[in-house]
């Protein structure tokens, strides 16, 4: 995710340079096919593009809107994780309180906190394709065993939460209550999870993409044959600036769309995943804990 | 569901040609209809085309914002039922723990796992009219004549779920506390099969489909019309590619507008159905798991 | 509502044509007027009108945008109110278990299951202008005598549920946890039934119709005035076009802004109410099942 | 809150005359002062204008639609009002039941919903600047003492009404889980009443509206520089005319912006404050019910 | 925030005036380098900035619909911290009773709330750069020392709040219904503390502002340009205007986008966490209450 809130041009350049140049190419293209061939036979009425100019700019504006829909739900879905990871270590820690030399319990109480940091780093993983094996450090060997069996590590996580959870309240050490809101979280983190997982899975619709790129492009060339006219070779120059801010805008909404991709504009989840890591762990009272995610050159954070 | 980000020049055609088509012969009539017969009576002034193109550009722009919300509205509801199903199943098996000879309770379990599975293939089959009756390999003999007798089967099914969850509490395997926690979870699945069932049965307000269609119709023949005059028989041309712009704008919208259909935008309804199964069949430790559901030439998944 | 996605062509005529004759008299008017007596003292510059039209455009969008948000909320409630009916019967039914001779209990449970039918049909009376007193069916002369002495009587039908759910408990049938589980239904009820209330109490804001009607009148009027200079009488015929398009579109989002009327548009409350009818019969394994109600003309249902 | 669905002419006038007065005369103004001064220095292109008109009329746009907004959030939180008083009332008298001699908590109990009425009338109070003291008839003198203590008075009767609450449950009149069910009532109050308060005291952004009206005004002026050349004075007309499409469309947005004022557009606050109390009364089988407050002029209720 | 309805034309000056310069040297700069360098080789069409401003004007309006969303959001979160401390307050001394003589539960009791508003405090401070440190005033010594050693302090505010809800619960205080409500609220502050975090944390897309910014700059340009051949010197003035309505119509989304930012239209943190504060006092009966905080210049609260 962007931290920075200004923009260094060269950033402009290394971003659109290609979009740029395409745009720039086509439009010379355009212009010598116009003046030589086209208006052999007819001469674009500059209606054509002055109806299409904002009906264009309005499907845009609307697909625009619909992925930071997308991106700022996959945020608060994040959000919500960071909120009920705090919310599950403070009652796991408060409310199941041990007999003074009952070490076992404690230590599961423990293994349930840190267990939750794999939960977390293993769904980063499986939402974003780098190949991150944190979550293995948090998990005995046992449970890595029997997690990397399924196909769905980080539901398999919360399968054993809930199993300790049972043991817990089986053995008495939570009562009914209590077993109510530390399930409650465990239902929490399913729907999170899934929600995550959804948006992954959910391309935008591609038709939506494809036409109105499409029809952007169709845009560019009548603005370029209806000034070659007038202007002769400075239609090429005005072509492709009024292409350009019609292609940059629709991209600024495709970076969007695909919030747990690994572009810059993507949810940070390595900060977050290791803001959440170091909270539990001070609230675990540990001593070895990892400093936080650094953005990458003051712009930006993974 | 479309998964691919891409889209081929091919489907374009196979996806708009009948479309294209029309607009194109339209076209071509209104323009010997225009220079032949109209022409005679009056020039369309170019300001009728120029009010009227922002203005149905936008009710397009509405139209298909609504559509895709009711599309993202059923991706949700489905997202949900996966997120239910994964903590039924969970809560079902970590949360009801029999004697260890008890192979009977052990048994109803595992049925009450797995009657889930039929519960979301019935939906499914009532959702999209493919007859797919996977539901009846989840359910014994017995469950299906009684639920096969209800015009609603999976609203049956949840009424079977119901009755052994009692049993199970009478039999005192579970406490009011799971029982709250298991309660919630059919509340959830009535909620979300009614939530499905709303957007199938609710038609989008065919005015609102009708007069945004024949409004269009009107604009391509008027700027048909206007250019006409100017540049002649390429004026065929010219309202054949505005014409398509909005057209094939709005009838993008409409492809989302019935997300359960079997269009290639629809929801991937199978898909989803056969994760839940595995998901469920994989935290049941079974051997015999089916294959996920493999996309069409790379391009949707149904 | 209506279900047929396509709509025949003498429908719009029947819909329209009170407005399109007004339309059409109206732009006469104005050629005259606007010909023999305006004309002598100005020509009304075009761009008055073109800057008028994306504006109402804009403005009758918004309009429509809120009356389908206020239309699908309406759609969205009664959905709610199918989904918890059946919670609540299901859960009356399997939750509540009487000793084998006890058949007072057994028609407790059962009335609490019809009494729930009352309630849908006395909402819908109530929604709806329609003089429908099927709600009688379901309730006992008693029950009757006390309900219709109320002046909001489906909420006395919910006084008596909670009656009814009281001596259930006070006899010993339904533990704390059941309690909690069938009182949520009954605060949901009361919601949805507050919820469908506020609708169709609160009118859309007058003076947001009366202007934006206002304001398409006179870009109608003004449109004509602008052609009739160019094109002569057929400006008349322009204007009403141009006007139409307007006049129509913005007519369409009022006919969703009243959603428990008698248009076509409207919620389908019969058909509703009468889905849950059944529902709940079938669940209660009675014989003498009321049919579904019937489409209109294989155009809307009521 | 406007009731009727038509609107009378003569309300427009008395609505707008002295906006309509206040755009006349500014054109008369920039007509003369454009004719005499501005014209010998330079004539205003009319790209300025046209290039304006759509953009302020999207501000206007968004603008109305967040107003529109807070004005149906409004009224949701008043709905939901309505909805939790109803549930409050049915519980208490349902799910309280002293022994047949215990007529002190019975008192206590009608005191309970009673002084609901009087959390209602003091919450009204405080949300509009009108001075009404109706409920101090539902408060015994004691309690107003207290209450009128506090700088938050809806609030200490919610204080009040937890007191009695644990109260009848450290009697044994109410168990865990009514307590539970009472309690998330009372919490529903704190919310709806906090909502309220949030949009009472949240002004719209000042700068939205200031800089948006004057954009409008420029506008205005713009158009009628434009006009001026082509038509003379009439552009004083039309300057005016289309300034007042802008600006009576603003000002509409404008009057649900404070959706607790006393505009004819506000919440009928009185009205839904007198609905609960019969409501209520009826249901605590009262005699002296006092009648439901009337429209005024059948235009509009308060 | 702002709280005067009306805004002071010298305020206009104060925000603008770096704004307004700047636009004004840049369309001098753009003029005397149109005319004498640009217009040698071509006249810009009038057609491109024409189709630009609608384009432009609707992404604008598009962002600042974003931005006003994260702003209400914001204030919807700290509206639910009022609400949620009053029923904290309100079920901490009304839920728990303890013996006559036990004043050290009684002063556990004060101290929950006190505690509550060192963790409103402890919120703001994190939220907004400003160094408050009122919160130390409402903890212990021993609290603060543990507080402080965490990174996030309020956070490890509620570790502690939990810690006295275990120990109340475990001294037979409060039963399990009443500890599921005090639970409740904890999860509240969690999830708004982490709410509000994430809107602070998340920079809205650089992206979309930077280029956004970029094409206003670009059309200020063009529109200069294409009146400087008709109106000369006059151009400046009107590239001026023009280019303000749209960089001051973008600029104050901006000053919405930061909510708990120090500017003027940002949330007034301190008089809402004052508010909170004098609440709670009240409850507690306290006699040393603070003034609320005042208004700034009868204009904005902090």
């Amino acid at each position: 995710m962007t931290i920075s809130p200004t923009y260094r041009f060269i950033r402009v350049l290394q971003y659109t340079w290609k979009m740029d140049l395409l745009i720039f190419f086509s439009c010379v293209m355009v212009y010598y096919v116009d003046t030589y061939i086209i208006e052999r036979f007819f001469i674009l009425p500059p209606i054509i593009p002055t109806v299409l100019g904002p009906a264009i700019a309005f499907f845009v504006g609307f697909n625009n809107n619909q992925a930071y829909d997308r991106w700022w739900e996959a945020r608060k879905i994040w959000g919500a994780l960071v909120n009920d990871s705090r919310t599950w270590a403070r009652n796991v820690l408060c409310y199941v309180i041990p007999a003074e030399d009952d070490t076992q319990t404690e230590l599961m109480k423990q293994q349930m906190v840190k267990r939750h940091i794999a939960f977390i780093y293993a769904l980063k993983t499986a939402l974003r394709p780098q190949n991150d094996v944190t979550y293995r450090k948090y998990l005995s060997d046992e449970e890595l065993g029997l997690i990397e069996s399924h196909s769905n590590m980080h539901n398999a996580v919360l399968l054993l939460q809930s199993r300790d959870l049972e043991t817990l309240s089986r053995m008495g050490y939570i009562d009914g209550f209590r077993y109510l809101e530390l399930n409650k979280m465990l239902v929490a983190f399913t729907d999170s999870m899934g929600m995550a997982e959804r948006i992954k899975n959910t391309v935008f619709p591609t038709i939506y993409i494809f036409f109105t790129k499409a029809f952007i492009w169709l845009f560019t060339i009548m603005i370029t044959m209806v000034c070659s006219r007038e202007i002769g070779l400075w239609s090429i120059v005005m072509g492709s600036i009024v292409g350009s801010v019609f292609h940059i805008t629709h991209f600024n909404g495709q970076t969007l769309m695909d919030p747990f991709s690994t572009l810059t504009t993507s949810m940070p989840l390595n900060q977050i995943s290791r803001t959440i890591e170091i909270n539990l762990l001070e609230m675990l009272g540990e001593k070895d804990i990892p400093a936080p995610v650094k953005p990458i050159n003051n712009e930006y954070v993974m």
